[in-house]
């Protein structure tokens, strides 16, 4: 028969086993810190109407959508989790309670072109809080906080929370009369951290055509750093010049930190950055982005911010609301890329392999009934090999414990526990051997996901 | 601005929170259950080579399946996760270990005419072992003890798992002669629950063309019930005709029979049953069906069966299996249409609702960061409404405990902590109520999710 080359179309992650594991566990991990802020799970359809999925419109997402007709309907795999969110929140108005929190956890779609580190299926780990007509500020001051524990979760130490505040950036522009090149400068500004003030400078003067002064205003203002405190006091400096815009951005960022501590968040781990807008139209209040402060190349691996609109094409309601997403699949393969994932836990699909070395299965298989019944993960080995064979089986999966079962074990009613990492060796009962082998995997795995 | 109805295209299920809860549920204690069993998960893309996806090619499910051009590529949306098993295994054979026993549960398409109960998008629950070269009958064995263990872990006790062999049916057909009538006869005989024998036999005679000795003979076969031991016992009788199928069959059957105790599988839960087939071109061995005996109209709500040849379409080697799939989509919704599952578990999105009465949130925030690090989902209400409108809230997402931060809570230290089903209210410092809800929502969440 000839045969078809099993391929996976490049562009789509597909891990290995003791890959996969380690992704479960970054998964299991953001839901947990995600449920502990009481964000309720949600799933929606990979595949949406493309009108409704499209109702916004235009751009580069188009282009990079995957967009079919079956039978007669236009349809499009959803290319992030916020615009299936809107139509979940229009479409179920009547049905949900508000504030609506929300977590979810899924892949998303984008024909980019393939390139290394670059995906077009990868999963979005989102949350939003979204509110009817009005969403308090606190509701903003409380995600540093979801950040934090979502990545300490994972086991990242060092990163930094870096939030600022559009209004503040909208309120800033307007005094200084550059409001209609606000979106210009931004995007040069957002190279300082490559190119430096003194090019980012240049470039305000020679291509958005500032004025000299007028760029020094805004390097002046883009260059205030410091503590929380500090960074405040010199943008108090700004508050008598009465743009209200600048003032409410102002008020919230204050709201923003006021309760830092309070909501668990080391201040090393949390900076006020005004360098930082996350693109143009859709962010109305705070914006996030979050750094790992010893791989500044990877950017952001985690952003979002505060909108007044979540659904505008799809109601007449006011749905304001904040959110932030997790890009997983591009995060889990750069970490692995640079070598952050821990190796110390388990990745084999058994805590125990039961070896059979006699005829008759009763004894092993009973002995695998309570190991599974005393919480051990526990595969038997039913293949005829060798014995040689059998032990090289539990290496090459890196299971921690082999279960032998010989004559012996069978007429004395116990079975011999090895430890494959140390060979040690002992006879137990079957009921002890689960106690013992759960503990000893409950300690080997008490390590998180990322090491650093 | 012209607004696009937000709408959810039919055959596509969308829970609201509640139900999405109880669906994770089901989820965590599937994944719980195989993992168990030593099965690693695998997630495989949603999008294929259509090339790949369709190597076997033909019959209904290629007019069902998703396709589409993106670029030059010719591309589908899984149908199954058997076929992406399939590319899986001989893309990456020679970094496997075999026995290669894997779970994936995800997503799969097919874009069936809508009808209700029938989903276009819906999950599957699979577990497979796939052997290289060989793989011995005890695996087959098994897979009663993983799906006993799975069901029972979802709080099904009313279910039974129906075992057949295809080589036992195949091997009784050459003994009659009607080999080349064997799918014709499995398809009729697929209707004794329905029309009962009588009306078969009939369709036997009238539309297979048998004579009605044979067909005598199919039925007699057909009508073998009683215990294991019983059936196994009336089955030897045929043993002496000497067909070399059927005798292999039958040992297979004794085989998986042997061990059902050690198992842990309960005899009234485990049946064999000659009357099942499964399809006609993929099985080679024993074959499972699982009922819930009070819901006979369900029909099989977990399926598989052993097969030669898994991956024949895309590799020369020999890979046997055997694996069972659970069609996860259409269990929630019957079961939901059943009035069948739990509304005992707590399906609110968070365990403890924060209320602060006073303006200054920092009591409340230090209180809900306690609670958070002592396990308990909570969410603190921001919003400025009144108390009753606050308390409305937390009634309508079910929360079960509120926690009130007034004037005299803050300045004594403490919270008060509102059961709001009993409605009773206690004072306790923040990692007290924290010990006291963890125990609590831990004594409620003991439901399994489904309830008989």
């Amino acid at each position: 028969m000839a045969k078809t080359k099993a391929r996976t179309l490049s562009g789509f992650m597909e891990l290995l086993p003791a890959d996969q594991i380690k992704f479960e566990r970054m998964l299991a991990s953001l839901r947990s810190s995600y449920e502990t802020y009481g964000f309720t799970p949600l799933d929606t359809p990979v595949i949406e109407s493309a009108e409704v999925l499209l109702a916004k419109g235009g751009g580069e997402t188009e282009k990079q959508i995957y967009r079919f007709q079956k039978g007669d309907s236009d349809l499009a795999l959803r290319f992030d989790l916020t615009v299936p969110l809107a139509k979940y929140v229009a479409a179920h108005y009547a049905e949900l309670s508000f504030p609506f929190r929300r977590y979810q956890i899924g892949k998303v779609y984008r024909g980019e072109r393939a390139q290394r580190g670059r995906f077009r299926e990868f999963y979005q780990a989102d949350i939003d809080v979204i509110g009817d007509g009005k969403l308090d500020i606190l509701n903003e001051a409380e995600i540093p906080s979801v950040i934090y524990r979502s990545f300490t979760g994972l086991g990242l130490k060092k990163f930094k929370i870096r939030v600022n505040n559009r209004k503040l950036l909208n309120g800033f522009y307007e005094l200084n009369g550059m409001s209609e090149k606000a979106g210009e400068i931004m995007r040069t500004v957002d190279k300082l951290d490559k190119i430096g003030p003194q090019k980012v400078k240049q470039l305000l003067i020679d291509e958005v055509k500032m004025l000299p002064d007028k760029s020094e205003n805004v390097l002046d203002f883009m260059a205030i750093q410091g503590t929380n405190e500090e960074v405040l006091a010199r943008l108090e400096e700004y508050r008598q010049l009465g743009n209200e815009t600048f003032n409410q951005g102002l008020d919230e960022l204050i709201a923003v930190t006021k309760y830092l501590r309070d909501f668990g968040v080391p201040e090393d781990h949390f900076a006020i950055d005004l360098t930082i807008a996350r693109g143009l139209d859709y962010y109305t209040g705070t914006v996030y982005e979050t750094v790992m402060t010893e791989h500044p190349e990877i950017g952001s691996v985690c952003s979002g911010g505060r909108y007044d609109s979540l659904a505008e094409y799809y109601t007449d309601r006011q749905l304001p609301g904040v959110g932030i997403s997790i890009g997983l699949t591009r995060l889990f393969y750069v970490l692995g890329e640079q070598g952050l994932l821990s190796d110390e836990l388990i990745t084999a699909p058994c805590d125990a392999l039961v070896l059979p070395m006699t005829e008759d299965l009763s004894a092993a298989v009973a002995a695998a009934t309570v190991l599974r019944e005393g919480g051990v993960r526990t595969q038997v080995y039913f293949e005829q090999k060798k014995f040689k064979a059998k032990m090289s089986y539990a290496d090459r999966l890196g299971v921690p414990f082999a279960v032998l079962l010989g004559e012996d074990e069978v007429s004395e009613g116990v079975v011999s526990v090895k430890d494959m990492r140390s060979g040690e060796q002992v006879k137990l009962s079957a009921a002890e051997a689960a106690e013992k082998i759960r503990a000893a995997v409950a300690w080997q795995n008490r390590a998180a996901i990322i090491k650093e």
